[in-house]
Formats: structure tokens, C-alpha cells, sequence
């Protein structure tokens, strides 16, 4: 296991800035009135590929060797690191192969060809999926580059608080979702080095729980069958991301679906940005545990955007 | 009939500057591309009470005398102007009556009355909605904002395309919706001033043209029953406007309720922002006219985000 260093995300950061948006960071009256709170949202919708994962993946990508890169990357994702790793392959020049189920979202398929990208489909069972895999890397060559269990990818995430503390003076707090725990593993190395006293929290979904049981066990704990609207989030924690909660998270707070989807809602009548449903766990705690929150100045991270707009979960 | 000066504006904007936001200009490659043209979006969906109407509400709000102010401020509207009256006169704190017909939808009511000020129902018609306006102007002595038709209030829009010059340089044109024209108005009052390279152009739906047909025809003509998803839209020119339009305005383009639900659908998709029908009107219309704008700079006003997320035109 080798633990991306604070040299690690200064670098990452340097190397991703031409591919990567420097996103806002967006206030709201009406949400600081509801929480008691001072809420500033750092938008990593309104990123690169509309996800905060470009910045991991551009980082694995940019740091490749000509060599290396010349064989391609390839990853296994459903989701927004799939559409991200093809971003910055795209930028790059390079091949990008992701494996994904033949059930996955026609959306995200056109995603990743759209960046150039290659989908390789594999049967909805891991165990196709790691053949499948096994396969494609065989054949290329291609660098693996894992949707959180990387140094590079953990690295490229903590660009995310760095900027967040530059943008913003004096939080007490950051809170982010937690899924495989890539961004908030990003945000410990980052915050754990330059802004100690910041306390870092992790919001997940109750339909799935894991990290939650995880940290309160003080061992992974991986869910059996999560299921939840924040589609993002039902990865399990890995050895490095493992490492970064259990060291640096000071509590993790879980919502249920109906609270998940309220605070959604709320998010999009009151600020008017469009996010993923995994983006309102964080707001949907801060609501329900004020007395942790209140009176606090809390960096809050929205995630990502890339929503199916005919299937709000309102409707 | 009193035609806002430069000066006006000017006034306006230092009048209504701790009231409002200036609104952040937006890019986006995908629409970069779409168009074919370099687009700015002038965020106005992220303006204080959801849409650049708070602009000239507050400007008609902030510059009565105490006197004039006591008595409070009436509108009829069941849109954003009835919202934003009340908001800024929730801001110097005192009385605004809008009259609205009780069909409004209870969202709009609620707008109004969450920033403080009284809704009194009308029969929805306009000999019943002047009727109980004259009654609450006679019971109260409140001052009439008209939500277009005012130059104070167009004074207040024109700030909109002030900031827009100043977050932009090197500007071809600049496009917005009409309905009513107050913010077309606006933009006719700064540009014609301070940028008069800058050509001004009107995006309206076919489905309520009332101001294509009266800018083809060199007079007023007034809709009979316009019906469109672009509800802002459906108001038509009165003197003060079309003295603008008529004066500055280069060409008013037409777009189709399916054009206009496209390309509100891919603003949501791609920009990661929640915005009325009616700001998709001026994207719809540049996409469909390439010769005009391909090759442009082209700033383009987003003018609300007040959109009811329980009715979603493509759903």
C-alpha cells in the first residue's frame, strides 16, 4: 500500500490545472438560514466531465511516462470515473478501455465514447467483470487506473480541499459524500496537512451504510446489497481509503432516501444548480444534526452533475 | 411617456448594488461547439430572489422618498416581478400588495409571501385584475411598480448588461428573451451608450411572436392568446419598450416549443444549471441560426431560475 504524501497533491495539482476547472464556491441565505450554518459548496458539478473525478484521473493520466501512456489506461466504472478517466485520456491522446456492465446506463456508455473513450461490456457480475477485465488489460497493455484505490486518484481528489481553503477563510468544518471514499480520503490528506483543525466529515446514505458500520467497528465492514438513489455511493471502503478515514474522519453521518431526495430537491429550487443525487447526503445530514453544524463555517462538496434528467427521483 | 437615460442606469446600479448579486458569466465548450459561436451566459437565474427582475425592483423600491415609501408598493403579476417587488420591499421593509388571479399557481403566491408581502386575488381576467388593483392603489395609496412599462425598472435591467460588459470584453452581441421587453429595454438603454458596436437581439417563441410580429410590421400588435412553455414570454410590448426595441434592437428571432424544451434540456445537461423555458429561448434561437452567430462573441442572459421542478417540460 503505498499512502499518497502532501508533495504527492501539490504535484497533482500543478499537473492537472490546464485540464481541470478551478470550480466556484457558491453560498446560499435560504440554506444558511435552514442549517444554522454558514455553507459554502465548492460546485465539482459544474467540473470537467461534471464530476470531481477528473481531477484524479487527469492526474494518473498526465503522470504516466510516454511509454506507459502509449499503452492506454483502462479502468472498470459504471459511473462518473469511466466518463472522467476517457476525459483525460481524450486530453491526452491516449487509448482508454472501461469495462461496464451490459446493463449500465445507455448515458453512460455514449459518456465515455463521447471523450473517445472504448466500452468494453462486460455480464452485471463481478466475476465477468473481472474476466472481462483480466482480458482487455492482456491485450493492451494498458495501465489499470482504479476509481479510488489509488495513490494517483487520492492525490488528484485533494486538489478539490486545497482549493476549497483558498477560496474560503477560516472553516471549521468539510463534509463530503462517502462511497469508496476517494474524495474523502483526498480531503484528509490535503486538510490533515495545511488546515489541521478543520474537521472532516463523511455523509452516506442509511441504504448504504458501510463506511458508517466500518468506522464505528474500526474495521471494513462492506455491504452486501446496498441500495440507494446515490447511485455513487455503493462502492465499499479499500485498504487506502481505509487508511485515510480511519486516521483523519471525525464522525461519519448517515440520511435516509426520503431525506436524501428532499435535500436534492431543496438544493436545486433554492441554488439552482442541477447535482446528483449522492451530492445531497451532505446537506441532508447537515440538516438533521445541527447541533454539530451550527453556528460552524462548513465546506460542503457537491460532487458531480451528471444526473438522468427524465429520471428525477422526485417523479 | 418617460424614457430612462444613461444616467438612470447608472444610479440604478449604485442605487441596487447592496441589494443584488452580480451574477457570475458562465462557458462551456459543448455549447462552444454546438454553436459554433463563443456564448456567455449572464447568470441571472442565480439573482436575488431567482431572476434579474429583483434588479428593477429594487431599483423602483430604493429611490422613493421615505414618503412615497411608507405607503408601500403594489404590482399585479403572477411572475418573477411579483417576487421580486416583494423581496425588495421586504429589503427597505415596508408594505407591497401583488394582485394575482386566484388560478396562480400556489408557488408564486407563496414567493411573494415568503418575502413578505400580501397577495390579494383577482378573478383571472383583466377587467377584474384592474378593478381590484384600483381598489388596493385607493385603500393604500402604495405606489405602482408595472413589472416593464416603468423606467425606473427598466433602468434597473439595464445594470444587467452593464456588469456583462464589464465581466466580458470584446462582445458582438448580445441576445435575451422578450416578453414584455424590460430586459431587452435595458440592455437597448446600456449598450446603445456605452457599447454601441454591441448588436442587440430579441429571442421570442413562435408561439407568442406578438413582439417579431410587431418589429417586422414597424407597430405595436398585441397577442390574442399566446400559449407557450416560456410563461415569462406571453406579455406584450407597451410604449416604453417598443420605443426601445424599435430604436436598437438589430433582430428579434422566433423558436418553436420543441426547440426551446431541447435546448433548455441541454443547458440543464451540460451548464449543471436550473433555469426557466424562457431563458432558453435566445440558445434555441442561436443554435437554428448559425449564419448570424457562428464566429461571434455572444453574451446571452439567463433570466431566471424559478422553474417548477414537479413540471418538467420534456416529461
Amino acid at each position: 500500500m503505498i499512502i499518497p504524501t502532501l508533495a504527492d497533491m501539490l504535484i497533482a495539482h500543478e499537473r492537472i490545472k490546464p485540464h481541470i476547472h478551478r470550480t466556484p464556491v457558491l453560498t446560499s441565505r435560504v440554506m444558511d438560514e435552514l442549517s444554522g450554518a454558514e455553507l459554502f459548496f465548492k460546485c465539482e458539478n459544474f467540473q470537467k466531465a461534471g464530476a470531481f473525478k477528473a481531477r484524479g484521473a487527469s492526474n494518473a493520466v498526465f503522470g504516466l511516462s510516454d511509454a506507459e501512456a502509449a499503452k492506454g489506461v483502462a479502468t472498470h466504472s459504471s459511473g462518473n470515473h469511466g466518463t472522467c478517466l476517457s476525459y483525460a485520456a481524450g486530453r491526452r491522446g491516449i487509448p482508454c478501455t472501461v469495462v461496464m456492465p451490459r446493463t449500465a446506463p445507455q448515458a453512460k456508455k455514449d459518456a465515455v465514447r463521447g471523450y473517445g473513450g472504448r466500452v468494453v461490456e462486460c455480464e452485471p457480475s463481478t466475476t465477468s467483470r473481472e474476466a472481462v477485465f483480466a482480458e482487455v488489460v492482456a491485450e493492451t497493455g494498458a495501465e489499470f487506473v482504479h476509481p479510488y484505490n489509488d495513490p494517483r486518484v487520492i492525490a488528484g481528489q485533494g486538489t478539490c480541499s486545497k482549493e476549497l481553503i483558498e477560496q474560503v477563510d477560516g472553516l471549521d468544518a468539510v463534509i463530503a459524500p462517502i462511497g469508496g471514499g476517494g474524495m474523502i480520503s483526498g480531503s484528509c490528506l490535503t486538510l490533515s496537512a495545511l488546515a489541521p483543525k478543520i474537521r472532516i466529515y463523511a455523509a452516506e446514505p442509511e441504504q448504504a451504510d458501510d463506511a458508517y458500520r466500518s468506522f464505528k467497528a474500526g474495521h471494513i465492514i462492506a455491504d452486501d446489497a446496498p441500495n440507494t438513489i446515490a447511485d455513487g455511493l455503493k462502492v465499499p471502503l479499500k485498504d487506502l481509503t481505509w487508511h485515510f478515514v480511519s486516521h483523519h474522519v471525525t464522525d461519519i453521518f448517515t440520511a435516509s432516501e426520503e431525506e436524501i431526495i428532499a435535500a436534492m430537491k431543496l438544493t436545486w429550487k433554492h441554488m439552482k444548480i442541477v447535482m446528483e443525487p449522492s451530492c445531497a447526503v451532505p446537506l441532508a445530514t447537515i440538516l438533521k444534526n445541527r447541533d454539530v453544524f451550527a453556528g460552524k463555517r462548513v465546506g460542503v462538496i457537491i460532487t458531480g452533475g451528471n444526473v438522468d434528467l427524465d429520471k428525477l427521483p422526485w417523479q
